[in-house]
């Protein structure tokens, strides 16, 4: 039998879930600082609702994993944290709106595993259904800048609205069945470059006169200000364009900002207004950490139900991971803070050891009677920070010798000194 | 199409999570303290490790939910998370031993959905890989003590030995190759009575004389000392006595204790020595709330190796729920602290949430340009203790409206003075 993990998924060691672990209650604390509330659905879900045609779409279907309980009911793994939360509002009709609900989960998808690809990622959502408000929308970009400062991360925040692209397609001159199938080109413009995209609008049909319009239209430089009077004078009305005045004033107003970006789309159909993206400003990860934005008809669709308008992004948490990984001077192998090395005093030792626990600092102890050095070296090869050597003499004078792993230095001290320091340190 | 989750499933809302994230979070803390360090595996495994002749047994692999990936892979839900630990630890030959990990996470298995009887549910585990000492074995149990100190419960902590088990049945003439399923079968005399267990040993061919020896050692009245000295009568020597009495002994020196039960046995087949189980002493919750103990051989035939002593228990993730759910007298369906009302000044009020929130206060605000009394309701549904009115008339004297909703208590102030009042009292 080989021993691996299946395809496409991945132990997570101690060294890697301690980071991640405080990963995810940083998000946890912020989203809660902003008024949301937690959420839980079960890995598995009944395929038909998994297959609903407002949910995920066939694509995804594809990649959903399919299984059956011993009563030959079709079951799947969850694909995405959305149409759970869907069918968790329908069933429970009695929910206050606006919900503000986050959710942070396993998500499953059976596809090619590419570089960085997984079959099974960790998904975290933030959204609020019932609010067509656009201070909903600022909050969230608040609350993405809240997250990102507490990682010590600068990012940009880039901004767009579905509704504007429509009408720059109308004023292009795209048919209405058109539109959504070009906006998910354009939504490839940075990552393909202006020619896959021009390849791409002419096997739509689209005349070379519309491309070179709607491309210099996704070309419009300047700061907010300037591609908003642009477009002004290009739309003349536009629900769009107002909907990103009231955005970036409500942002302003509570002194954050975003990068209105006219070519940003969002690879995905069901988008009815804001969207958003998350990009870190120095770090190897290139990719969008947070993305999202409005989707006002697709739960109502999901649901058979009108009323729950809804705005919300994902956290790419194993994208955090990595950036924050990759800063990390030293890594962390425990949360152990101190190790306790009997010295032929194991009763003693024991003691000692519960004390330091009874004062709430992390302590572990030798329990393989192993001599002082080969305690020494296993202490430093989880990185402990300090050690206690406990020998029968320094019991006698009531004493314990404390040593701070980082410069070897040693302190002989009775036990409530030695708690002293260490509550200070660690 | 029906709208509903998997047979044997179930949502957790607001509610209900934030008990048991609040639950989870301390039983992490608790592990931590005690020196343990967290992992995490995939929730899909291969089908040929869960079904490993070493790994849970043919029954638990009858209950394995299976399936396949794109490639045609055999693969399988985990059903618990031992499995992968010892997995973990063939994949990671370098790890450090003694290895002390927890893992907490979602276990799946297709059984019969009895009363409570769920098929996914959380498993929460606490291991020590490759020491033998009976050192690990109290810390352990001091560890069990402090988390659930933590909960406000007090428990009845009750050890046995297999070992010793084993010794009685040798006593009693019982054949080595019965020992372990008339084991299995004492197991069940608390639940099921002696009258179903005296059958069952007679079904096993045990002549009625030995059944009534068993039956009166297992019956042994008296405190622990009481106890061991009776046994140490009939057994004169006897291994598991010793490490009975070096359990106790190790508790007593760090001041816990623990109920000697020479009639705990454990349904499971791998155990080797110390078993532990843990009830709650004033709960409808009767079952044990964690269990487990020493499994020296397992992960030794599981891997091909040697060297893999082990002891660990089980904490019932959704049985303390339960017990906490029953002791709560007000129920959370947010951690908001407090509702911002604005009465036609939302860029004001928005302003003040974000204050807030920079506070570090859990802060929602009302998007929906509701009244004061519609607001107020939904803050009330909610049991968000305070809310903050924030009118034209009092932002001209700088002040905003908090209301303790617990009072109804109204008071004119600062937002600064506020925000000290809030930090005291949420």
């Amino acid at each position: 039998m080989e021993l691996s993990t299946p395809k496409g998924t991945r132990d997570f060691s101690p060294e890697e879930k301690i980071v991640r672990d405080k990963l995810v209650n940083t998000l946890k604390e912020v989203f809660e600082l902003y008024g949301y509330a937690p959420l839980e659905t079960p890995i598995l879900e009944r395929f038909d609702v998994l297959a609903s045609k407002y949910a995920g779409g066939t694509e995804i279907l594809k990649e959903t994993f399919k299984l059956k309980d011993q009563g030959n009911r079709d079951l799947g793994l969850r694909y995405d944290l959305t149409v759970p939360m869907c069918r968790y509002i329908a069933m429970n009709p009695t929910i206050k709106m606006p919900f503000k609900r986050y959710q942070i989960g396993e998500v499953f998808r059976d596809g090619p595993v590419a570089s960085a690809r997984y079959r099974q990622f960790t998904q975290c959502d933030v959204d609020v259904i019932g609010s067509s408000s656009m201070s909903i929308d600022t909050e969230i970009i608040a609350l993405i800048y809240a997250a990102f400062c507490k990682f010590n991360f600068e990012v940009v925040i880039k901004v767009n609205n579905r509704k504007l692209l429509n009408e720059i397609l109308d004023y292009c001159g795209v048919e209405k069945n058109k539109q959504e199938a070009i906006i998910l080109s354009i939504d490839k413009l940075e990552k393909l470059g202006i020619n896959v995209v021009k390849n791409e609008l002419r096997e739509q049909k689209i005349d070379d006169k519309k491309i070179s319009t709607i491309l210099d239209i996704m070309n419009i430089k300047g700061n907010n200000q300037q591609k908003i009077s642009q477009l002004k004078k290009i739309l003349k009305n536009s629900d769009g364009l107002d909907e990103i005045e009231q955005l970036l004033g409500y942002l302003k107003n509570i002194n954050f900002e975003a990068d209105f970006d006219v070519s940003l789309a969002r690879g995905l159909a069901y988008y009815t207004g804001t969207v958003i993206e998350t990009f870190l400003k120095s770090s190897s990860v290139k990719s969008s950490v947070c993305a999202g934005g409005r989707y006002d008809n697709m739960i109502d669709s999901f649901l058979g139900k009108s009323n729950y308008p809804a705005v919300g992004v994902s956290f790419g948490v194993d994208r955090i991971y990595d950036a924050i990984a990759e800063k990390q001077k030293t890594k962390q192998k425990t949360t152990t803070q101190i190790y306790v090395i009997p010295i032929k005093t194991l009763n003693e030792s024991m003691k000692i050891a519960q004390q330091l626990r009874d004062a709430g600092i992390n302590t572990d102890i030798d329990s393989m009677e192993r001599g002082p050095s080969k305690n020494l070296e296993y202490a430093n090869s989880l990185g402990i920070p300090y050690v206690i050597f406990v020998g029968k003499k320094e019991l006698q004078e009531n004493k314990v010798k404390l040593r701070d792993m980082k410069t070897g230095k040693e302190e002989l001290l009775n036990l409530k000194d030695a708690i002293k320091i260490l509550a200070k340190h660690v």
